[in-house]
C-alpha cells in the first residue's frame, strides 16, 4: 500500500539495509490462531540463503529469524499461534564486510540503484547496496512463510525455467527435481547443463539473466478485486518489485499477442463432481482480475547481476567520468535466488486477496446457482 | 490503493457499467490551479472512442465528458482551473443495446470475466460485460488527461508495435505516423499491411492479440518509492489492470533473461551541460524502482478479444454444458484501443510519484554533489 | 483513507461543491446482493434536507438522489441489489443562487473555511462555501443509508441533547419523540422550549451551538482494530470530520476525567442466556478500541453557525482590513442537521469494521471458551 | 492508515507486547537528511518512562531505544542523518514480571481490553495487558521525536490541566513549570495540591482521571486535507487512539455548544508585517479542517486506570461469575504519562500533513494575493 509496506489486509512492512544492524518486517493483519514457529519460517529462509553453492554469493549469513512479537501459546493446543497482533520478524546481520565497498563508494555502478538513490535522497548507504540490496528479500520470504498458512489448501511453487537463452524442456518438468539441483530447475537434464554453463559465466566474471515460473494451486475461485485491485495486477506489482525483475507474464503472457481468439479461449465443461472444468489455461487462472479456480501461472525475467568484473564506464557522485569494477561477493545468476522470493510474494498476494474477499463478500454464493423457478 | 481507486496521492476512483446510466471517475489529490477544460479532456477521449474505423467496435458512443466538480474560474487568468477539490468526470451512456446480450446472459463466454464475477459476487450485470467491459477504460483516459498536466515537461506516447506475430520495423519508427492510421502504428509500411491482415481476421469472425509500447519522456530523475512502491512495480500493476493485458515489460523486459551483465549495464558519461548521460537504456529508465531521467519504456501484450463468431464449448450459470457464440459489436483487435489507455495509466502513475516525491523529499538535493572539502 | 475518501473496506469517495453541477459519492467495497433502492436512500436524505422548518436554511433543494451504477436486478428475488461494483450516488444541485455571495466573495468570514482554503490552494470556490459547505454532508447520509444495510441487526440513532446551555432531561428520553419535532430532540418538553429559544436566536440574526448523541445498538462484539484503527478513534475522526464539530466523546467522554477507578469500571455478570452482561456502560461500548457488544454511545459538539447578521472584523484576500456580514440563507443552529449526518457516519464506520473483522478474523471464535480439559 | 500503522506519508508501524521480547516501530516516509540520534530520541522517551516518581507505575524499565535501520553518516556534515529508508526503532523489554499476572489470566478486569481482545481473536496475551498495554505508547514517543524534526519551526507541548475535578488556574500557566513537577502541570500551585491529592488516591488503591491539553505552535497555515483527511479529524483519531482516552476537543471543544455565533467568530486583522492576525482562537487553529497559522489547541480526557485494589464483579473466560482485584504495578493517574504521548501523536499528525501538503500543493500560493489588475 505504501513505500515499504506490501499488501492491503495481509500486510508486511519491511526495514533494514544490507550492512545495518538487522533486517526484518512487521506482518500486520494476519488472522489469529494460526500455528507458526521460527523454525518453520527458517525452513523457507534456508532455501533462499546465500552461500549454499558456488553459484550464489559467498556471503556467509545464517539468516536466523526471530519472532519478536505477535505470537502466544494457545492454552488448549499448547501450540504457539498468532494472536492477531503485529508479528515482528527480525534477522540480524552478522557478515557485513563493509570494507569491500569502500573503494567504490563514490562511483555509480551501471545497472545498480546507487545513482537513482543518490539523486532522489542526496544520501545513500552504499555498503552492499544498502536498502536496494537483494538482502531485503529475505524478509519477504519470512513473511511469505506466514502467508502460506493463511489460505487453507494453498500450494505455491516456483522454478527456474530459463537461464540466458536456454529453456527447460517442459516434457521433463518434475517438481520433485527442483530441490535436487542448485538452480531450482524442474528439468534434471537442463539442470546438469546449467552447471557447466553457469560455471563458464562465473569464471569469466560475467553474469546472466533468467526466467522464473510460479504456479499457485488451491486458490479459491473468486479472489481478486476489480478494477484496480485485480489479482493479476497485484501479482505483476509483487513480482516486478523483486530486485532485477524486468518483465512479468500471467498465463500466456507476451505470447498472447500472437494468438487468435479461438485459440486463446479456455473452453469449459462441467466436471463429474459438479465443479467447472477448464479445458486449457491460457488465462493463467485469472479472468477479469479474478481467480477462476484454475492454477495461477506467472513468469518473470530477472536481468543479469550488475556486479561484474569487466570494467564499465561510469561517473562518480561529484560528476567526474571514471570506470568501475565490482569485486565484492556476488551471484553470477541472481535469478536463482529469486525463486523462493517469488513463491513468497505470490503467497502474500493470495493471502491478502483471500482476506479481502472474505471481508467484502463473506462466505460468498454457492455455484452453480439454482435454476429460476427451481 | 483499493478496489476501484487507483493511485496514492494523485488518485481516481472509477464507477459505472457498460450499460448503466453513466461511467466516470472522481480524481482526487490533483494539485490546485492547473488549467483544464472538458474540451481538452475530450481530445484524449476521442482517440480511444470506438466506432472510428471498421477495426474497432461499431458501438456509436460520443463519449462526451462533463466536469461535474473541482474546477473554478481563476480571477486573474480568467482560465478554468483545478481547485484542489475532487474532480468528477462523467460520461453518460447513450448507445446501450442491451437486447444484444439477452440470448447469452446465462452462458459464460470463454475468456470473459462473466464466470469469475458470478462465482465471486453471485450476481453479474451481463449487459455488455457490465463493470468488466473495456468501456470502463474511457474514464482512465479522462483521468490521464489531467495527470499529464500535473508533471511539467512530461510527454507520454504509446504505439502498437506488434499485431499477431507481425512486429513493426523499428528503423521506420516515426511518432508522427501514429495518428495517420487506425492502428496507432509508428511504422507506415507495417500499418498498411495491418489493414489487410486485420480485415482478414475480422471477416473470419476471429480476433488477434497485440503488443503496445509506451514511452514517457521528461520524467524527472528520482521518482519512485522503494521497496514496494517502486515506479516499475506501479507501472506493471497499472498496465496489467487494463482489460486483456497478459504481460508487462520494462526496458529489455523478458529479453533481459538472455543478456550478460556487461551487455545489460547502461554505462554513464557526463554530458557537456553537467548532466549525466546514459549510453544505452536497457533498464527502461528505472533503476532500483527509481527513475533515472532516461525515457521510461514499457511494453505489454493484449490477448485477442474473447468475443468471436466461432462456437466455443462452455457451461451456463446453472451448471449445464452448452456452446456459445458472441454476436455483439466487438473489436477484432482490442489491443488497438489500449494505446491511449496505456498512455493515460502511465501518466497517472508518474503524476502520482511526482507528488509523492515532492511530499517526501521536497525539492530534493542538487546533483552532482560538491566534492568533500570543496 | 484519504482526502475525499472515507473508510477502509467499506469506502465512499465524495465530490461536489455547494453551487456546482452536482454532489455525490462513489461507494466502493460494499458487499454484493444487498437490496437497495433510490427510494430507500431518499428516506434518509429527506431527514437532513434543508428548508423543512424555519429553523434550518431556507434553501429549497429536493436533494433527489440517483443511483448511477453498482446495482442490478436479482433474477431470483426480482429485487434491485448491489453487485459488488462501485455504487455512484448523485444529487444534482438545483437551487444555487450564486448572486447571494458575490458581494462577500473577497472577504473572509470569521469562522468559515474561506481563508484556510485560500491560503492552502490559492483559489476558492466561494459560492455557498464551495467544497467546505455543509451541503457535502448530504452524500454522507446517502452512503450511510447503504452502510446501515451491511451489518445485520444494526440500529443507529441520534438525537440533539443540548442547544446552547440547555440540555435535555434524560429521564424524559423517548426515541419516538425524535421525529416529532424539528430539532431531533428526544425530550418533548425541552423540544417545546427549543422552539421559542431558537426563534429568539434566529430573529436576532445570531446562531447557537449544540450537542448531539449517537447510539448504535446491535453492534457485534469484536469489531475494531487495535492499535491505530481503534473503533473509537475511527468514530472520533468520523464525527470530527462533520462540519463545525469541535469535540467528540465516547461513553463518559470528558467527564471520565472526574471519575475514580471503582466508579468507572463496568462490572460484568453472566446472563441467563450464556451471554455476558455489563452492569454499566461508562466505556460507551468500546474497550481497547474493540466493541464489547454493549451499545456504542458517542457525543459531539457543534459550534454555532458562522454566518450571522452581526458585522465582524475581518480582512479581504488582498490583505485589507474590512468588516463582513453574511446575508445568505443559513441555519441558526446547524447542529440540528448534524443529527442524521452523525447517524450515517457512525453506520459507515461500523460497516467498515464489520467487513474488516470478517476479513481478518473470519467468523471468529465462539465465546465463552471451553474449559481446558473439558 | 491501517491496524498497526499510523499516518499517510509520514507513517509508523508499531509492534510488540508488554511482556514480549521487544516493542518498537518502523518509521516510513520520513524525508532524508534529517539529523537524528538515538540519544535525541531517548530524551523524549525518558519523559514518559515509568518508575520516575511514586505517582507512576513502579515498573523499572530503562526503555533504551536503538535505531536499527534508516540512518547513515552524512559525509559532508559528519552527522548521522535519515536516508529516506525505513527507520526501525526498537526497545527491548527487560522488566517483565509475568508471574504477577498468572492469577488473573482467566478473569476479565472491568475496564480492561482483555474481554474485547478475547472475543475478537479467541486468544489474548494477558501478560501485562499484552498488545493493549500502555507500554506500546513508548514507541509513539520515539516516532514523535523524529516527527518533530520534520516540520521546521514546529513546537508541540502538552500539559496536564485537570486531575479528577480539579483544574489548573490558567492565570498561573507557565510552560516552564511543566518539567518541575511529576504531573506535567503548568500551574505550580495546583501541582503542589495534586501531590497530596494523588497520594490519597494511590494509598486507597484507587485511581483518577485527568485532562491533558496540547498546543502546537509554528504550524504553517494550509495544512489539512478536506473533507475526510481534516487536520482536526486526524488529531481526534490520533488522541483517541491513546489508551484510556474517552473525549477529544479542538479549540473550544464541547463548550462550543454553548456559544453564540458572534462570540465564536475569531475576528481578523492585518498585522504590521503583512500577516493575518486572529483576535481570538475559539477554533483552536483549524478551520474547515485546515490549519490557519494560529496555535493548534487540543484537549482530551483520560479515564482512571482500570487496575485498582477494590474487588470488582466480573466473569472469567469460561463464563463463570467471579471477582477480580489487580495487584500489579500500576499508575494511580495514567493520564500523567499521556502527556508526552500526546505531544508525540500531535507531532506525527502535523508532520504527516506537512508532507501531504507539500506533495499535493507544493510550495503553495503566496498570500495575500495581488489585487486584480495590480
Amino acid at each position: 500500500m505504501s513505500f515499504n509496506t506490501f499488501g492491503r489486509l495481509f500486510r508486511f512492512t519491511s526495514f533494514g539495509e544490507s550492512h545495518g544492524a538487522a533486517i526484518g518486517c512487521v506482518v500486520d493483519g494476519c488472522p489469529p490462531r494460526i500455528p507458526i514457529t521460527a523454525e518453520e519460517i527458517q525452513v523457507e529462509l534456508d532455501k533462499r540463503r546465500p552461500g549454499q553453492s558456488r553459484f550464489t554469493t559467498q556471503r556467509q549469513e545464517p539468516d536466523a529469524v526471530k519472532i519478536m512479537s505477535g505470537v502466544f501459546t494457545d492454552e488448549v493446543s499448547g501450540q504457539q499461534v498468532t494472536t492477531g497482533t503485529p508479528i515482528m520478524l527480525m534477522i540480524e546481520n552478522v557478515d557485513q564486510r563493509s570494507k569491500d565497498y569502500s573503494d567504490i563508494k563514490d562511483k555509480y555502478r551501471p545497472g545498480h540503484a546507487g545513482y537513482a538513490y543518490d539523486v532522489k535522497y542526496g544520501i545513500y548507504d552504499y555498503r552492499g547496496g544498502g536498502r536496494a540490496s537483494a538482502r531485503e528479500t529475505a524478509v519477504r520470504v519470512a513473511a511469505g512463510a506466514i502467508a502460506r498458512r493463511v489460505v487453507p489448501g494453498l500450494t505455491v511453487r516456483a522454478a527456474l525455467v530459463q537461464m540466458g537463452p536456454h529453456k527447460v524442456d517442459r516434457s521433463r518438468w518434475d517438481w520433485n527435481e527442483v530441490g535436487n539441483n542448485p538452480f531450482f530447475c524442474p528439468d534434471p537434464v537442463q539442470a546438469k547443463f546449467f552447471e557447466s554453463y553457469l560455471d563458464g559465466i562465473r569464471k569469466s566474471g560475467s553474469s546472466i539473466g533468467a526466467v522464473i515460473e510460479v504456479v499457485a494451486e488451491g486458490v479459491p475461485a473468486g479472489l481478486g478485486a476489480p478494477v484496480y485491485g485485480k489479482l493479476d495486477a497485484d501479482l505483476a506489482a509483487a513480482l516486478m518489485s523483486i530486485n532485477a525483475v524486468k518483465g512479468v507474464e500471467i498465463g500466456d503472457g507476451m505470447a498472447a499477442a500472437e494468438l487468435r481468439g479461438e485459440d486463446n479461449a479456455d473452453e469449459m465443461r462441467m466436471g463429474n463432481d459438479g465443479s467447472l472444468l477448464f479445458l486449457s489455461n491460457h488465462a493463467g487462472g485469472i479472468l477479469g482480475g479474478i481467480s477462476t479456480g484454475q492454477p495461477i501461472v506467472a513468469r518473470f525475467s530477472v536481468k543479469p547481476t550488475s556486479s561484474i568484473l569487466t570494467p564499465r564506464k561510469t561517473v562518480d557522485r561529484y560528476g567526474n567520468n571514471t570506470e568501475v569494477v565490482t569485486k565484492g561477493r556476488h551471484d553470477p545468476c541472481v535469478g536463482i535466488r529469486a525463486v523462493p522470493i517469488a513463491e513468497a510474494m505470490v503467497a502474500c498476494v493470495i493471502a491478502d486477496h483471500y482476506l479481502l474477499h472474505r471481508g467484502q463478500v463473506g462466505e460468498g454464493p454457492s455455484w452453480p446457482f439454482p435454476m429460476p423457478g427451481a
